[in-house]
């Protein structure tokens, strides 16, 4: 199946589709920021009485657990099972305590999720390999990403996105590279969660292909990432810069932009 | 009585009215932020331990139903009971789940709430009119703003504002319109909250004139989406500039600025 | 023992310290993102399953009770116990409500806390002084700054730092008055919190000294704060440039731009 993330995204803007996120409350805002300015529609509910019916009526359901508690979990396993569209998990901090460890092993074990986006050492914590995170932020992993996106994918059975400098994007068999993007993301608290709730939204356009999905979203993050750092200064002004270049990304000139290796 | 965003917001940057606010995880910092930069004192709490003594020193309560739980809507029960000042009510995403359509009619029923504040669909869903909603975003409703705050102001008891490209404030007799504001505003995730606190603060200088005051504050609010979009070069930057905006906004000139009709 | 604010944030883009912080629902984002920009790595986590885990691998432990509940209470509690590196205490809103100011004078009791940032307001109340306080905003206190801060850390046996217009630090016998810093500050939600959390930070890299640790992060955070107001329109634009001058922050200069005064 062809990767084009110009026509995905020229699709999404036209369905508007709704990305539930049951996410952390660090980056609630950012999230559901560069989902609205990307062009779908965001919505943020974690009530157990509510999510099912949310989950239901949404494209596609993000989950995140940056900020665990037992409640939240609760509400991510009903969400899950109640959800109609594909599921993106970003497992924050997996590997730092035992308690995040656990809890996206039991969130991929109970439920069917599509795509799980996370750093070097988070991925290479759920696949079994060597790595090592300091709170949220990967130090390191024994293995490549592109090595360790197709073990990951393998071994959970769903797509494995490893960021970095370089995306790595697994099935368990194919592997795609991308290239895009800018280290300045990496000096701004949620961008990684950013990433993940762009796959959420791709992913909604079209379910029926994670692996293509989530590569697309990750080129599209990446150029708006390079669009963003072009007159920023710092942190600050990039991340204000990020929601532009998201909001302005071009469906017209994205696929030439893609600097995808497979 | 006069409709004067210019002399309201004066007296609000002489009096800075603490407005207490129970609000979602998404917008906190943001409405917190819009309520500082107008002038007046944010303070977020939702113990149960001390929102009635919060609320009980406060010039106005924003109540926001955007990420519920049973937690805070206890919360907002206490503090609606205890408030010295008016409360504005923010019903997000009602009508998109059961359980937001349920709580939103709650507070109505069990509290005095002054101003009602949303989006068309939410305002309609409150008053028995039909309407779409995805997630928290208004698709479409019905009827026009006009029929539409005027039907919900007389069947809530309250003011209702029904805000969009053209806002619309009634107490179920008089409507009037204020065509402030810009289209970025849609583009940011929780301009429609900070407008609720935006509400609040003036509703605490005029809490006797909930008619007006609602109307003040979308005249003000919406003058700075104006400033802000003069620069902004997508929802990132506008963003920033709104805080600057709300800051900068001259009452001077805020009357002559002004686009209402009633 | 000599203040280098210099050669301190040197050690600490170096070392990279984990940051855990368990703070305000309003600042979460703004505080990780100071902590990200100026070098140290932020971590949020309250669930008491996973707290004391985290406590113990970081470098400091930042407690914030700008919203507080009990299981946040809890949870600050058992961190406080199993925390590695020193404990910061950010008392937001201390004497607005009876909670506040118990909670905070618990926490005082139960930890051993080895700084306690706040208002002027805030840091008063906590030792027994007059002041006035509206929701989180300080009105007045009776005493100086050098005076409060002085009587603060003999009472509460703490560092105790009272910023303001000029901030005073004291462990109870030297005061350090640092007179860095702009007051746009003043402007923007949650520049209190980044204060703090950059604290925990400059804390992380010399536990023994917290009485120049927490000067020397004055002086760091006030230094950006100045740089940030340079070309601010406004609290937006100031926002974001305030995380891109915690970035830029230069170590080689930033001892001879401390205006500190012994």
């Amino acid at each position: 199946m062809p990767v084009s993330p110009g026509q995905t995204l020229r699709e999404l803007r036209e369905r508007k589709p709704l990305v539930h996120q049951i996410t952390n409350y660090v980056v609630m805002n950012e999230t559901a920021n560069a989902t609205l300015a990307l062009g779908a529609l965001p919505v943020m509910a974690h009530a157990p009485q509510e999510v099912e019916e949310m989950a239901a009526i949404a494209g596609a359901l993000v989950l995140n657990i940056g900020t665990l508690s037992e409640h939240w979990i609760e509400a991510m396993l009903l969400a899950g099972r109640a959800a109609a569209g594909p599921i993106v998990l970003d497992p924050v901090g997996v590997g730092a305590t035992r308690y995040r460890t656990e809890t996206a092993k039991r969130l991929l074990d109970e439920l069917d999720i599509a795509v799980v986006r996370g750093n070097a050492a988070e991925i290479a914590i759920l696949a079994g390999r060597e790595a090592e995170i300091r709170g949220v932020e990967s130090i390191g992993a024994a293995d490549s990403g592109g090595e360790l996106a197709r073990a990951a994918g393998r071994l959970l059975g769903t797509v494995a996105a490893v960021t970095g400098s370089t995306d790595h994007i697994s099935d368990g068999e194919r592997v795609i590279a991308v290239s895009n993007g800018h280290e300045l993301l990496g000096t701004v608290s949620g961008t990684g969660c950013m990433a993940t709730a762009v796959t959420g939204a791709f992913l909604a356009v079209k379910p029926g292909e994670p692996l293509e999905a989530a590569a697309e979203a990750l080129v599209a993050f990446g150029v708006a990432g390079d669009d963003a750092a072009r007159d920023a200064k710092g942190p600050g002004t990039f991340h204000a810069a990020l929601y532009d270049a998201l909001y302005n990304l071009d469906p017209a000139t994205l696929d030439e932009r893609a600097r995808i290796d497979e």
